[in-house]
């Protein structure tokens, strides 16, 4: 820590390491297969330990990230994005050496898939369970058609399933909300799979987002579950109720370079190009992230009325009580745990563990 | 732009001299000395277009952007970030080599400096000029003083002057407003000017925020303009009235991957990892950047009734009128303009210019 010049996203492993051994116990409980989305972790070390917990398949949100964690031997990757036909070549690079398992949206993009592959690639049919993003209606019957139709014409186009994002799980403040999201949303992935199980009998439903793989019990008839940001969370999670502050296993440390007494405030090295520009609402003022003290092997939990309450290119600015604005020393650091961590981790290209260790990147 | 497979940062290289090129010739007008802010271009072949019309100086705001720009023949830089105590190695490092001038808020910083500095370095004191961030108040008489006093007594400590970001000026959102906020702070800086320069006859007044550089025409008294976006500006400085939209000289072009017609959406693969998250209001509505044409060495003006309207980590959604719907299609490009390309272009590893050529960034 002594050795911190500039911001640097602190992992805690350990934390992190117990919201991953959680997410695999409660995934073999209910029978489900889980297919962690890597977006988040970005790292072969962390993407091992999952491995050693008897995790061998993946899901990522780009064709470079599953060229990433294909070279260290991740052979079974799902890039969980519509698929993206100007990348082609990757495409037909990774499906002659993994099982490369791609999203459709619309037949166009399967017709054209058909005409470029040249070896066989697993599809998901992506349904918009109400998040609004992307995916098909699961009403358009008419469109989820013409897509089966292409991919059951198509030589290298084998069908998977359905798969969801459910991302409105994340506008939820209650544990109640997110469950009201799950029943919902797992409701639509039922109904399609007895729609269409007889005339694809292996078919799966890929639900996966972290609140709800978080928080709900039931998951009759689901197969697969992708959450992604379970491994570090976030005060985002804990906000939704996804977590506790203690789970959150990231922290970016800032140096301190101003104090401001007559407004308790605090000038850090750190900004919207280290922790983005993800912000939350708390008690009516935007915050983009909550600061800590950073101690061996770790940091304290964050203190009432103690926030993040701007951020600039490099700046960010502290708002704080009079005893932590006391506590904090020109020259000195302090930590941020991230709004949305998936944001801040993107950013930095290593980790550095609270036991010392530098960890590479994607 | 047919080899574009994945998001890409396009720099539209006449547009971006013709914005230096007025920059440069309007400090000349107003005798001042121009100190051009490379936070926003981070890149050698871009910074030496300043060099061959007469610009030897630049300011940056980070020590690693510093050892960068050095690396590359520049010897006269001001790092306009609160000095970050934690990178003495590196600041003793530059100062023995360049003209390094650094920034204090406050007399601890001076004190640490003075004891820890191998070579001499300028000093400007932070002025907060009504921003908020950080800066001394110029009301603040003690908190000058005891800046001026651990000055003085400092061996390798050289007062230049005083800095300022009018960062307030942001929320402008219009010339006049702009221009008030101009009037007022310039009018601090000059009395701080009167009442220190018998003590300090070199001393420098240093604004240096792009709305008040591109629009305002009274510089009396000012010695010194730090501004950095102009060169490429964005969405929300044409909100403010620093520019027009012709201006914006970066764009992100990104793959389509989906269309939605039942509400005129357009999913592209770019999302708050490639744009950042800076957002704008238009009309009642956040919105994160605006969708153009891409067309040979350049791209068209953006339509009335089309923008990003949420952004998640590799996803955007592009909401637009039914004209503008039709002519995009599944795996073709739009090009983003962003709502701030200084976070955008950070993110970036190089520029794409528009005639074809890659121009790496740091």
């Amino acid at each position: 820590m002594q050795n911190i010049t500039t911001p640097t996203v602190m992992l805690n492993w350990p934390v992190a390491q117990a919201n991953i051994r959680r997410m695999v116990d409660k995934a073999k409980r209910h029978g489900l297969h889980l297919r962690p989305h890597f977006k988040t972790i970005q790292c072969h070390q962390i993407a091992r330990y999952f491995k050693e917990l008897g995790v061998h398949t993946c899901a990522v949100s780009s064709l470079s990230m599953a060229e990433y964690f294909a070279s260290d031997g991740w052979d079974d990757i799902t890039v969980a994005f519509p698929v993206n036909l100007r990348e082609m070549e990757t495409i037909n690079d990774l499906a002659g050496k993994i099982s490369l398992n791609l999203l459709i949206v619309n037949a166009k993009s399967a017709a054209f898939l058909n005409d470029k592959l040249e070896s066989p690639v697993g599809i998901f049919i992506k349904i918009d369970v109400g998040a609004g993003r992307t995916g098909l209606l699961p009403e358009d019957e008419i469109g989820i058609e013409s897509c089966l139709n292409e991919i059951e014409k198509a030589k290298n186009l084998v069908f998977m399933g359905f798969l969801t994002h459910a991302g409105h799980s994340y506008r939820a403040r209650s544990k109640a909300e997110v469950l009201k999201v799950h029943e919902e949303t797992t409701a639509v992935l039922r109904a399609l799979k007895k729609k269409y199980r007889q005339r694809f009998p292996q078919l799966l439903l890929s639900p996966g987002d972290t609140p709800t793989c978080s928080l709900a019990e039931n998951w009759d008839g689901i197969d697969e579950i992708r959450p992604g940001n379970f491994p570090f969370y976030d005060v985002m999670q804990v906000q939704i109720g996804s977590c506790e502050m203690k789970n959150i296993a990231v922290a970016l440390a800032c140096p301190i370079v101003a104090k401001h007494a007559d407004r308790q405030e605090v000038i850090i090295y750190g900004g919207g190009v280290h922790l983005s520009k993800d912000r939350l609402l708390s008690e009516g003022q935007e915050m983009y992230g909550l600061p800590v003290f950073l101690k061996e092997h770790g940091w304290e939990m964050p203190e009432e009325g103690c926030v993040v309450k701007s951020l600039s290119q490099e700046h960010g600015i502290i708002h704080c009580t009079p005893s932590f604005f006391e506590k904090l020393e020109i020259g000195g650091l302090v930590g941020i745990l991230p709004v949305h961590s998936c944001m801040m981790v993107d950013i930095a290209k290593s980790y550095l563990t609270t036991d010392g260790q530098v960890w590479e990147k994607m």
